[in-house]
């Protein structure tokens, strides 16, 4: 059973404020827990419909019906679990390979399903401007489909960090040159901007390549790619060379 | 103003059933709308809380109130306008170039986000099996950003189509050969399956190239792609060579 006190606490981390407070966080779905029961994550409790989960000290998990999982999920139609963890402290940002910079990233969605890019590309880290989207925010944690645990994801100022570092910087413009065409190297930050305003000027100051992704369709048609379609183009023709 | 049988007729327009027998839909926002508006479909109402849609006869413009447009929509934080227009007729499907075609694809964001691929990329039919989620639900509409105006999406029975054309049939598996090293051509038929289970038995036995993006992360996660970034780079590379 799940007591009145853990619901007010539950519920209460689908809100950034109390997560930062109690430093925890929670995933749903035997898919995603299991992913991050696999991984470092510390388990705090686990409450689940079905007690299959047998890795799991028995302390932690707490058997629960149907109604009361329902009044404890984030999700419109609840999976059999919802399992939370501990954040964990942020680690130390590693300077090689490709990095991935997300300038105000907003949408839950999206980081994600960028997260997910990531693992698949073996991109080990993830730097995100500080008014991103959280990543433990539980319509990204579900987004990842687990992916959360394989990819170190780092937040700060990309200013600061841009400034300071010696890799090149590429960032996504309409008079960028051409992807196909470029030899992209190994070693890089490639920045996504924001859903609906790009790149922000500050940060266009710091790039020092400036690439596009070239339009097939209507060319009369000034439209844009989605931030994670145009991440997965991009990082496929980083890595294929 | 917005008359209580307005309400109930827009409203029913969120279900497939009452879109077929009405043969209308409906989009929102300004940029969606004014899309739709400048390209073939037609108009049948627009109701908005800011009347600057100059370009509409007078007598299909519907001055509404907030309060109004909140009764009408499906988003959570409304725009300032909403559209109703026609469904047209199913065009003809043109066999040539490349198609996509996806095995029943259920999410409205994938298929809103693969409409908008195909756009970008200058794919200009996109075949769905009936299964499939239907391009008229508002979600849909609302993912494609207006590019619904530009690509000819058909229905249809798939197994039927692909035992009947002289196209090559692409299929994403695992075992499938890396998309990187193929010679891809300028026309055929590429497949992207559902979300859940990939492309199915019976449509499966029809693809004559077996095609896989290469994996770069930790080799021993079976993880797999979100359907409609695959598509993304599947498509990139078809289009790059």
């Amino acid at each position: 059973m799940v007591s009145k006190n853990q619901i007010k606490l539950i519920t209460s981390l689908q809100q950034k404020k109390y997560r930062k407070q109690e430093q925890l966080f929670f995933a749903e779905g035997v898919k995603v827990v299991q992913e991050l029961l696999n991984s470092n994550f510390e388990l705090q409790d686990l409450f689940t419909t079905k007690q299959d989960f047998l890795t799991v000290s028995k302390n932690k998990v707490h058997a629960i019906s149907e109604a009361e999982l329902k009044k404890i999920s984030a999700l419109t139609t609840p999976n059999t679990c919802l399992a939370v963890f501990k954040i964990p402290k942020a680690k130390e940002m590693i300077e090689k390979g490709l990095i991935v910079a997300l300038d105000d990233v907003r949408d839950p969605g999206n980081l994600g399903t960028i997260i997910r890019l990531c693992d698949w590309f073996g991109i080990e880290t993830l730097f995100c401007t500080d008014e991103s989207v959280d990543i433990y925010n539980p319509k990204v944690v579900q987004a990842t489909m687990g992916s959360i645990s394989r990819v170190n994801v780092v937040y700060g100022n990309l200013e600061l960090f841009l400034s300071q570092t010696k890799l090149p910087v590429f960032g996504t413009f309409m008079d960028g040159k051409n992807i196909y065409q470029e030899k992209l190297p190994k070693e890089g930050v490639i920045i996504m901007g924001n859903e609906a305003n790009g790149i922000s000027p500050s940060v266009e100051k710091l790039v020092s390549e400036r690439i596009a992704i070239p339009r097939f369709g209507n060319l009369q048609v000034t439209e844009s790619l989605n931030v994670a379609t145009a991440t997965a183009i991009i990082l496929s023709e980083f890595k294929r060379s």
